[in-house]
C-alpha cells in the first residue's frame, strides 16, 4: 500500500444471535443483540472528540461459531491480524469501542500490548494473520 | 469474481509454537510443530489420486492466540469464511486434511455439514465473515 493511501476500514463483527449459553426468553432480545445494539448505540452517540478518531463499521453477524465463548466479536482490516475475542457483554462496550480504536490505530491490527483493555489481554479466542491477496 | 477465474487459493495456518498445555520437553518439537510436520509430509506424500483435489497451502503462524485450545489451525481464502479450529493433534492429520478439501471445494468456505470430518463439526473455536475490500 503506497504510504499516502487511506488506511482500510475496520470491520467490528458482532455475533447477534448468540444466547450466551441462556434460554431464551419471549420478547426480549438474544445477549448477542443486546451488545449490537449497545455498540452501535455508543458509537452514535460518540462525544466531538472521540468522531475524530478512526472508528469501525459495525457489522451484525448470524454466527461467528465461538458459541463456546458467547457473546463475540471480531475486529477485522484488509492486510492486518483478524482478532476474535468472547465471553463479552452490553457491559463490555465502552472497552469493546476503546479496544477497537487501538485496532484501527495500529498499523498491523495489533496495538502495543499495554494498550489493550483487558478484555483484549484476557479473552482472546484466537487470531488470524492478514490474508494472502495472491491467488 | 468473474465466473471463469481459478477458485482462490486456500491456507492452511497451523500454530507451531503451540505447547497444547504441555512443558517443555528440551530436543523435543512442541505439539504444534509436530502438527505441523505431520499434515506437510501428509500433503507431500499424498497418493495420486488426491493430487488431482484442490490442496491447501501449508503456512507455520506463531501463535493463532487459541491457546486454551491448542492445537490450533485455521482455513482461509480471500472472498470466503475463515475457520478455526483447536483441540487437534498429529492424529487428526488425515482428517484436518479431508476438511481442508472440503473447503478448498466449496464456494464459500462453508462446506455442507454433514461432508465435515467430526473434528470441524466439534471443534470450532470460531469463524471469521469474507473479508470486505473495500476501503
Amino acid at each position: 500500500m503506497a504510504e499516502d493511501s487511506p488506511p482500510a476500514q475496520t470491520v467490528l463483527y458482532v455475533c447477534s444471535t448468540c444466547r450466551a449459553g441462556m434460554p431464551l426468553q419471549e420478547g426480549q432480545p438474544v445477549a448477542g443483540a443486546r451488545l449490537l445494539a449497545a455498540l452501535q448505540n455508543a458509537v452514535e452517540t460518540l462525544p466531538e472528540a472521540a468522531e475524530s478518531q478512526p472508528q469501525p463499521i459495525i457489522r451484525a453477524v448470524e454466527c461467528l461459531s465461538a458459541c463456546a465463548h458467547g457473546c463475540a466479536i471480531a475486529l477485522a482490516r484488509p492486510g492486518s491480524w483478524t482478532y476474535v475475542y468472547g465471553d463479552l457483554s452490553a457491559a463490555d462496550t465502552a472497552d469493546i469501542l476503546l479496544g477497537a480504536q487501538g485496532y484501527c490505530a495500529s498499523a498491523d491490527g495489533i496495538p502495543p500490548w499495554r494498550e489493550r483493555p483487558a478484555i483484549f489481554r484476557k479473552q482472546c479466542v484466537a487470531r488470524i494473520p492478514p490474508q494472502e491477496i495472491a491467488q
